[in-house]
C-alpha cells in the first residue's frame, strides 16, 4: 500500500530545523511495518537526518556551510535573486532532496539522537512543501 | 508492483546535464500513484535533483564542484586513471548514487523549477548506465 | 512485501569501509526483484556507495573529508565529546544516512565498481545499528 501526504511547512528562517513532529503529526497514523520516504519540492532547501538533541548543531551546520560555500564566490554566474541564490542551490544538493527511514512496530526506527532536518538556504521567507510518502 | 527500467544515456560531457526527459521516455507509462527510485550504477558520476531552468546553474554546480575538489590534491593517492580519478569518486559521493520522486495522479511530483540531473565527473566519454525502479 | 533486518556491525576504526558481505550475510536471501533500502541509526557515522577494489580511494576518502571538515573549526560551538564530534556530524550529512540498490534476478544490482561503503567518523570505537529493508 503507498500513501502520500503534501505536507507544507510554516515559513522557517535560514539555518537548520527539526521538522520530526511536524512532519508526524501529519500523517494521520503509521503502519506497523513500513517505510516512510520524504520529498522536499524545493532546489534552494533540502532534507537530512542529524543530532536532534543540542541546539548548537544546528547553529554549528549553518556556519560549516556558510563556510564552504559562501556568497560571492568569483566564479559563480547564476545570481538573479541575490547572493544567496547559487549557494542555496548547491547547499541543497549537497544534503540532498530525500530521505527514507524505516517503519517499525508502528514508529519511526530513528535512532536515539536522530531527528529529520529541514535545511532552509535563503534569506527571505519561504514555505516548503514536501511530500511523505508511506509504503507498508 | 515492482519495475525495472534499465537506461544506457548517450555519452556526456563533464559536467551536469538534466536528464528529466531521458528518463521519462524509458518508462513506458507511469501509475498513478508509486514512487520512482533511480540508481547510478557508477561510482565517478551521481545523480542529483536541483533547478531546470537557468543553464548558467549547471556551469556554476561544476565550477564549484572542481573549486571544492580539485584535482592534484596532495594527499590523493588514488591516480591510477589520471588526476580526474579520485576527485571524481568524491564528488560522486557529495552528491549521491541514488534518489526518489514520489508519483501523484500519474507524474513526477517534481517541484516546478526540479529536474533530474546527472553529475558526470570523467574527462573521457563513459556511457553511464541508471536503473529506474517503480513502485506502484 | 516488508521485510526488515537489524544489521550490528563489528566496531569499525575511524575511515572507510566497505561493508557489502557484511550486509548481504545479514539478509537471508535476497527476493528475485526488489530493492534494498539501508538505513544508519546514527548521527556520527554514514552510509554510501562507492568504489570496491583498490583500497587507496578509502584513505583518499578518509582524507579529503578531513580536509574540507577539519577539527578545531573556529566557529564550532558543539565539541562536548571532543573535537571530533561536530565535524563528525557534519561528514554524516554530507554522505548521508541511507541508500538504496535495486535487486534484480535474486541480487543486488551494483556496478561492477561498486561497494556499500560505512563511513566512520568518530575516534572511540562504535557498534553501528543499520537496518536494511526489502521491498519485493
Amino acid at each position: 500500500m503507498i500513501k502520500h501526504y503534501s505536507i507544507t511547512l510554516p515559513s522557517l528562517s535560514r539555518g537548520f530545523h527539526i521538522i520530526t513532529d511536524e512532519v508526524l503529526q501529519k500523517i494521520e497514523k503509521l503502519p506497523q511495518e513500513g517505510v516512510l520516504f520524504l520529498y522536499i519540492k524545493h532546489t534552494s532547501a533540502g532534507l537530512s537526518i542529524n543530532e536532534n538533541a543540542d541546539p548548537t548543531v544546528l547553529m554549528d551546520y549553518e556556519s560549516f556551510f556558510n563556510h564552504i560555500v559562501p556568497e560571492h564566490m568569483p566564479f559563480v554566474k547564476h545570481d538573479i535573486e541575490g547572493p544567496d541564490d547559487m549557494p542555496a542551490h548547491i547547499k541543497s544538493s549537497l544534503v540532498g532532496s530525500s530521505i527514507h527511514i524505516p517503519i517499525i512496530g508502528g514508529r519511526l526506527a530513528l535512532g536515539t539522537w536522530q531527528g529529520i532536518y529541514l535545511c532552509e538556504f535563503r534569506n527571505s521567507p519561504h514555505r516548503r512543501s514536501l511530500i511523505a510518502t508511506i509504503y507498508s
